[in-house]
């Protein structure tokens, strides 16, 4: 029915939004599905317990192939059948990250590249919206240590600078997809995130039976 | 020093023949590398048993992602390094594989997309010589089912009508790049392949330094 993805470094606060916002929509009467990426399939949870060793040597191109398996397998074995039930599927990070991550943290391949690689591994399935939770990198950080996971894994071990990269790249994709891309102001409080982000899709669900969502017939991703 | 694979479907005797040749090849005093695809790599052999769990749901394009995380990771961990120290690589399967397999066999994406998307998972690196060993699928299956892997992983218990379109594509990648892809008939004997392989190899080597392979420089994959 509609699929809203989250998106933002590490430590700014959109895995939170995500549940909020899940928890209002079903004391709203909706049915819903909440997954994470990389995960919510058998093969994307194998995946992804791969992906966050710390230990291991992963390429960034491997890495890139890894998170778009397990992508693949979540849009065909969960994401569409719920789209197709009628669900409101919210989904935490989505092909964004592997652009913002992948594509500019690491260098690994170019935007265009990356827009028509996503195409396929999703099989053209763009999202309604993307709530992209904007923080600067050191505050982000100053979260990520504050949390309980000191402890760390790969992805979160990474230093300044390629934040700086990913939040860039965030930004540049919110110019280009502007109306798609939801832009929310990360250093706001959880409360004023969560009413903003319930008002833009109360607005989403109110809108009538085939008035077209703002990514339907664009050539996004 | 020179990238050879094998290829050709389960059963078709392309795994005793890579192994025969990397003993030949040690014997005259060469230094050698022989991998399996996937596999080769602590990332690629994480990758191998997620993808051989007979009951683990896999969409075709996921498959083809994991094989070339797995594919890529191998590259830069194991054989440019060791084309870079003079080493023969010998690899049981590679990129042509996932043309035929998931490609043609499961008709996941076209052949063009793949071998510039091959391109970009090997970095640009071409096999000098890809020794296809061609058997009639019957005669693979009775192969197979002689051995001891009757039990089957998920790929070896693939329908009749599937290999028929893997051993086609494999065919026409033959006619495509005839000066890299050396034919066998796997219905002769090991002994007979091997010494077609042998003497194939040490022309290879044979060649005065600097002279071109056959891949060399062409728009091969």
């Amino acid at each position: 029915m509609l699929l809203l993805t989250f998106e933002g470094i590490d430590g700014s606060g959109k895995s939170t939004q995500a549940h909020r916002l899940n928890e209002h929509l079903q004391e709203r009467g909706h049915k819903t599905l909440l997954v994470r990426e990389p995960g919510g399939t058998e093969l994307s949870e194998q995946v992804r317990s791969v992906l966050l060793e710390p230990a291991l040597n992963v390429h960034p191109m491997a890495e890139l192939l890894l998170f778009s398996a397990a992508r693949t397998q979540l849009v065909t074995e969960r994401i569409r059948p719920a789209l197709e039930a009628g669900r409101i599927v919210i989904c935490d990070r989505f092909y964004d990250s592997t652009t913002a991550y992948q594509g500019a943290g690491r260098n690994v391949a170019d935007p265009e590249w990356l827009q028509s690689f996503h195409r396929r591994v999703t099989d053209g399935l763009v999202p309604d919206r993307t709530y992209l939770v904007e923080l600067d990198p050191e505050t982000a950080r100053a979260r990520r240590t504050e949390g309980n996971d000191a402890a760390g894994d790969r992805m979160e071990a990474e230093d300044e600078a390629f934040y700086h990269r990913v939040a860039a790249a965030y930004d540049t994709l919110a110019d280009e997809h502007s109306a798609r891309i939801h832009r929310l102001d990360g250093h706001r409080s959880i409360e004023a995130l969560h009413a903003e982000i319930r008002g833009d899709v109360e607005a989403l669900l109110d809108a009538p039976p085939g008035t077209p969502h703002a990514a339907t017939g664009s050539s996004d991703p």
